[in-house]
């Protein structure tokens, strides 16, 4: 087929109707499907079943080191746990803190906690006359921007490509300007994008020379063990030991938890960074809470038995994932190839596709997706304050339904596309 | 035996030398014993263990509404946790919130979100220029006092007598200073004197008329269930009712959790509050997290079946603490008795019992049970900014050492108290 562009006003109009044809037909079927969210499915969950029974009133709630998992103490996690993440976070054991059940509520509470606080001794950001800044690399996720937009900090876009951030932008911004006190970054499989940072960007992170001495990288290493095919992964430089090399050893915070490894809701949170960011962090813990849940901390030790355990674990994921990603790429690109009126990347790990239809599309894609019975990420939700400046970004979460409702929704979806920029274009033809 | 104050100089003198041969003598026997945290004992523990069988691979994990717990979602909990907890906390299933595994870390976050956002719109602590103020009744909870500490929040003694906090002092600050914006309190068995409030004082803390909008009683049920002897329990008013009914409803906000139920660090906490607190509650959640863990929150329904199985549970944690609590205060009023050197309460119910020493001795009776080998809660703990003016207050922890290790710890306590009593006696005579 020709592109929409390419096409005379008659042909476009032509195809416009036929759109609307088919568009009305599948209204009339009522349907109800979801690619909102970054959730598993139950298949999914269902592989991890196997969580309830590694302990029980059998034996010993003990760890290694003789703590009683049943009791009070250990604020920042059993040994065991602790090994287990450390290598999921390629960190020494010594560089890493277990926390609850969500890597989203440690981010929020290191920025809380650098907002009420301060980081390291640091002014705390409460205390600035302006708001401080933080720098976000477009299009992101939607829940970081909420943490920092909460917080009143100022959030300054800064464009992706595929080797990551626009790092000549993030130099100028951290290195010259001391309102600017951190970055977000998911530096594999990024949502929605699945891009992966080159070597070459992890570099450079590592070489900031930050005008802010409480400036640091949220490195939420997210989907570090998240491959879509085992045999086809890809591996990202460690940011910590970079930033060591490079004498900078305490401006980067990586997060990872086994939310989509085990259950969401119900895995452990860690962060891994330098011993004087981990000092400064126990100095809220300590205050904060006793501890966080040990028990369920053995019960992802015994459960994986060690990382390897963790590593075949997630290749059952991959199994799942990813003919559901090949399904929807499959018909992205027999419905929209050619037409230039989008564009994808094919990622190799991660929740989501990021489509970017023509300028100005992506909300009247969402509202005909809606009406159609299938709902998305809302347009406008990876960028800070929702405002996606081309209106064009849109993410895809094909995790949560069936393969065959997922085809569904990807075709309705392609289908939303293609009206929706038939319509953008003849309003200039 | 007579009171030291009553002796002569020599008969103490004599007493002393007597006391000082029993302390070297025990000194010698290298003990390691731990009375200073309100940790259970590991009988008590093992009560909980079938926690670790009422879920299984063979089983649904799905909520009554289903919800499948498993997955992303349900920010306030599952129904069936709320109406555990809304029992237990003695408010409506609407005014409930299920938060993670700690209750302490729910108060630290409860003040972070007045700290750094405000209260319901209210303007933020960290903006005002004098630091805002917290009514602190004394003795009390180290760890309630850290937290105001963390924050610069000014900590304001309130003392303490058998029906509560001196509520005239209350009513006087709370009344007139727009920057008195909360007060803690823990009002049944409260921590360290297990003193309980009288209804007169739960109904004057709901006639408050704060001068500020935005303050809150901290209301901190954590020995709710926590009696004793469940055939002689003390119950107090519920006070979100009673500030409805006076007006006020939305001062308070109520905690509590099954730390000390089941598992401490691997059980569920509540808030109990307005709707329009919950309300403002929620804002800063849905940003910090996607939800806790609803497994567990499964888990602690399925154990308990329902709120009677939870006070059946309750019972056998009083048949194992009432012998120690027995035994300790056996041994007080054995060897201290009549002596005229300490005075404390017999609790109906929590977790302590509260010694006070002759003025000036505290710190002296901690400083012997240590070198004794009897580590205790450090003297000061009880106040605010570790100062106790007297430097009499003594928390008593009775639940973790075995019986046996209990009563030798209690005897090398009431060995170092009269030790310490006399010498600060003989100081004067």
């Amino acid at each position: 087929m020709k592109a929409y562009q390419d096409m005379t006003r008659e042909e476009l109009l032509n195809e416009r109707n036929r759109l609307s044809g088919l568009y009305e037909e599948v209204k009339a079927q009522g349907l109800k499907l979801d690619m909102s969210r970054g959730k598993p499915g139950a298949d999914q969950l269902n592989l991890s079943m196997g969580m309830m029974d590694v302990l029980s009133s059998k034996e010993k709630l003990t760890g290694v080191q003789g703590v009683d998992c049943r009791n009070y103490g250990v604020l920042d996690g059993i040994i065991e746990a602790k090994q287990l993440l450390a290598q999921m976070t390629e960190v020494p054991v010594d560089n890493i803190i277990i926390y609850g059940n969500s890597s989203l509520n440690v981010m929020f509470d290191t920025i809380a906690h650098a907002y009420s606080k301060g980081i390291c001794g640091n002014k705390p950001w409460c205390k600035y006359d302006t708001p401080v800044k933080f720098l976000c690399p477009v299009p992101g996720y939607d829940r970081h921007f909420a943490i920092t937009e909460y917080f009143g900090i100022e959030m300054i876009n800064i464009p992706m490509d595929e080797n990551g951030p626009d790092m000549d932008m993030v130099e100028k911004y951290v290195n010259n300007d001391p309102l600017v006190k951190g970055i977000w970054c998911i530096p594999k499989y990024s949502n929605p994008q699945g891009v992966v940072y080159s070597d070459e960007v992890v570099k450079r992170f590592a070489a900031l020379n930050p005008a802010a001495d409480d400036f640091r990288i949220f490195w939420d290493n997210a989907y570090c063990i998240h491959h879509l095919d085992f045999n086809d992964r890809c591996e990202i430089l460690e940011i910590l030991h970079e930033c060591e090399k490079a004498g900078h050893p305490d401006i980067v915070y990586k997060f990872c938890s086994t939310s989509k490894v085990t259950f969401p809701g119900s895995g452990i949170a860690a962060m891994g960074t330098s011993k004087k960011n981990i000092e400064d962090m126990k100095k809220q813990m300590t205050v904060q809470t006793i501890g966080h849940d040990k028990v369920n901390q053995l019960r992802h030790v015994k459960f994986f038995g060690d990382f390897n355990g963790m590593l075949e674990h997630m290749k059952k994921h991959a199994a799942i994932l990813k003919p559901k990603f090949d399904a929807v790429l499959e018909i992205l690109e027999r419905e929209l190839g050619g037409l230039g009126i989008g564009s994808w990347l094919n990622p190799k790990g991660g929740y989501f596709i990021a489509f970017d239809s023509l300028d100005g599309c992506a909300k009247r894609i969402i509202e005909l997706t809606k009406e159609a019975g299938v709902v998305m990420t809302g347009a406008g939700a990876t960028y800070p304050y929702h405002k996606d400046p081309h209106d064009s970004n849109i993410r895809i979460a094909p995790s949560y339904p069936s393969l065959e409702e997922l085809k569904k929704a990807a075709e309705i979806f392609t289908l939303s596309v293609k009206l929706a920029s038939a319509d953008k274009i003849l309003e200039t033809k």
